[in-house]
């Protein structure tokens, strides 16, 4: 295993500062990280398997919009804002569903493509003067990579190579690794939601470090031994976290998984790797599932989580039971958001007005910190 | 019929802007509304009616007022602040009910008339310098007209007819026309209040326009086939809606209603009229009842509507069912208040940051757009 | 007996103002008066039999912050932000429980001992260069005085002595008077947590006039007759109302109580006595108990009041029945925090922005309102 310092590891002090405590709480702050941050950078929304099939849609709510996540007749997936160019309704309310071969709104009954065209509205061919090219939906621009649909509001969005290619790159070292695990062949075998009432950055800096592992990751510790020591494997570049001697598989209680991914080389069996993207992505990968979070940022103090369990379709097909398969990172969930749930009340503290503190172990938050403040200029 | 064209409709463009976004979602609009609009025009408060005998009060929500309509010994109805003098108690809580002779506060039992004067305080005789007249209830301007109690919180009114009749006349051309309905002496046959969680010039713009008949209300379409077209009654100056040839009633299924109101004319018979008046009054006039819509406006993105079915009284007395009479337009209500609740979430979309756009059908919308921002002065 | 006459009674009117209505609602001057008197005053946070052993803690709102109180091995009471040094998580986020030798985060297992010094963490040994002496818990002066803890978060808290001790002796007329009730030898016999709608300066002010007793206080009024004419004991210095002749006991039907306390002597025997130590502090002295009150303020409409009834430990050893004893203030406290409830929505009436006014009886609180306004700086 090759690993490579970090820069904050080599800070001259073993401990150097967090955020302030206001950038966890203040509703203006909060304001700002939706345009700056979540309006401005790309943004895991959905599994493009959660859109099954021409007509399939997606609601979600990104940077404060509401947007629609439509397949299309021609099978592409496109995004939308999710308004009416008329009147403002929303033209789903449901969190999914099927359309037919158009969007219409349920108010008036403008009629779009699902496309975004606008294709037909009462009246409108009695007002000549009105250009239909000017009064399609609002789109959104959208790509699709790791079987997941990700979107980004900006006019002009970041280049995704440089910003969410370049996160997975950073961390596994090597730009070729992520197609070990096809996570784009994967099906979802469990997803679970989860309502955090903690400030997205929070969740972020927990999942970046291990110091927290030994005090409320039983299980994961028992898997992962090296994670008794505090260091996460976000602490390197290219470096997973070897399962213990007496550990069969990722599993609650150390048992036995499922077969290896296809991709995945012995280098790579029997490790545990996790890979943070900014803002709003973590990803682990075992040796027979990936496991994808997407967080959904509503308030300064609350913070919805999705997280898919991705597993072969055939380990799927074969009907075998997933449960201590899927316990395990659902425990470590669990704890973790506690963890972050207990932590959002001191944050208005005039103890954390100045912020807390990262020990060594916990340096590389210091990237993620700075990351923060340069996007919102605080 | 004669109609009138009305200024909006002579828009060189088809499409004509709506009141930006921000309007129908920030709390600091809201609140100069409350103050520009609510405090300062008259306000459609209850029915007489509800006030029934000399210290009959009812407790309503006015422009942020919490304001106490009470009947008084000689039978005239007088508004005034619900608030005591001494230490600012709410006089009453419940919304309605009786008084005896006097309004006495529950904190420490300030006594007024129901005229609202000051009349006995614990030791206030002993209070030599105190004089009592200037610790009266606050007063709150009041007319009674349609059977309807309208104040207003302006320390000087607008003139009632320059403003409320005015408004009825321009609707029905004729200020003699309403007279026809009597609507004074009609009865209470149904009330249903509506929880909208939407703003209310959402709802005005609404109620203003059919443009969405066609689409939302297949009932009233079926009642009056002119709504399919997307023309409003509103849309034209003393024009009546007529009802399809196989209507026998304004009801929900197109059966018989009642006698036609002795007053309303053949011309006016099988007929449907709707008035707005500003900022918060639908009345819907039909030949056999009136439909009377007040609201009130909680929050930015919260309204109460209450809406009473008004008949003759010997309809009542007969006790013939109203369920059909009163259930075409309960579901129009639905209908309309579903579509508000839909818009609301996007008013606060980048998509609607410039508003939306009103087709030549809903064109007159833009006089209450320009009523609106002149009062509010954005 | 023997009154003196306070400043504002010499008023040349009968009537002065309140606060202005603004101060009870507006949230900016609740978070002012979270620093400037809450943070900065003397606060009653806890009976110090709360905590009963070395490692009973107690966890506490005061100022808008969590303060953990617990007591050490040593038995002393020391008071701490709730707050870890290192990630700020809430040490505890239990209301009371009892420790270990050592509060240790659940986070990352910082750990400190009773006296709040970090005693280890993780890892910490390999961080030569950390002061550990820099890194325990932020401490948070405390007072014991009549049983009760009493916290300061100002870094340099006003005398003691000239504040809370000074309260009692002004009211009581003599510093050692307080002393006959032995408040700190008694024990809780029952505590009511009571969850009022309102305002915290309500409360005070209804608390410190008897204006109101005749009208919501039937059962006080009985027992105590001379509350009858709006007199509060808080009026007069030195004066506690005396039990109404045929009355035993204080209690809600004048039956007896309780034998006397051994250091209440004739002349305070069967009388009333109620002291207000600014900002949050009540406390009714009778002949066999003494009721105190505790206020947290928790928003501009929402106060917690805990009260303790607090008697000989001989009397609850001989369990012998307190509700007639509990019940007659328990109702007292319903009755009053009703009418703070029904008072605080006119608070932000048009009718109050000035304020109301107090009368003669009630002019003491013009020595609130001074107080408050003073601190403020409003």
């Amino acid at each position: 295993m090759s690993t490579v310092e970090i820069p904050g590891q080599q800070s001259a002090s073993s401990l150097i500062p967090t955020l302030p405590g206001s950038h966890y709480t203040d509703a203006a702050i909060f304001e700002l990280e939706q345009s700056r941050i979540f309006q401005s950078n790309w943004f895991a929304a959905a599994r493009s398997s959660d859109l099954a099939k021409p007509g399939s849609f997606r609601k979600v709510e990104v940077g404060g919009e509401s947007v629609l996540l439509v397949r299309g007749r021609d099978r592409g997936v496109r995004a939308f804002l999710n308004v009416c160019r008329h009147r403002g309704a929303q033209l789903c309310v449901e969190p999914e569903g099927a359309l037919r071969n158009k969007i219409q709104c349920p108010y008036h009954a403008w009629t779009y493509g699902l496309d975004g065209a606008l294709i037909a509205a009462p009246n409108l061919n009695s007002m000549a003067d009105v250009n239909r090219d000017q009064l399609g939906l609002h789109t959104v621009s959208l790509r699709e990579w790791l079987g997941t649909i990700w979107i980004c509001l900006a006019d002009e969005p970041p280049s995704f190579a440089d910003t969410v290619e370049a996160a997975v790159t950073a961390r596994l070292g090597d730009p070729a690794a992520i197609d070990r695990w096809a996570i784009d062949t994967l099906a979802v075998g469990r997803r679970i939601t989860y309502d955090v009432k903690a400030n997205w950055k929070l969740i972020v800096e927990n999942f970046m470090e291990c110091y927290h592992c030994a005090t409320i990751h039983p299980e994961l510790t028992e898997v992962l031994p090296e994670f008794a020591d505090g260091y996460a494997a976000q602490y390197y570049v290219g470096h997973g976290a070897a399962f213990g001697d007496g550990v069969s598989g990722f599993t609650v209680d150390g048992s036995a998984g499922f077969e290896t991914i296809a991709g995945v080389d012995a280098d790579h069996d029997r490790r545990y790797y996790a890979i943070t993207v900014n803002p709003q992505v973590f990803i682990n990968l075992v040796p027979d599932h990936v496991i994808f979070h997407r967080m959904y940022p509503v308030a300064a103090d609350r913070t919805i989580v999705e997280c898919d369990w991705l597993y072969p379709q055939e380990v799927l097909d074969s009907g075998r039971d997933l449960d201590r398969s899927v316990e395990l990172f659902h425990r470590v969930n669990q704890q973790d958001f506690d963890a972050c749930e207990r932590t959002q009340p001191a944050m208005s503290s005039r103890a954390y007005a100045a912020g807390g503190v990262l020990v060594p172990s916990e340096h590389h938050i210091g990237e993620f910190r700075d990351w923060v403040a340069a996007a919102i200029g605080h």
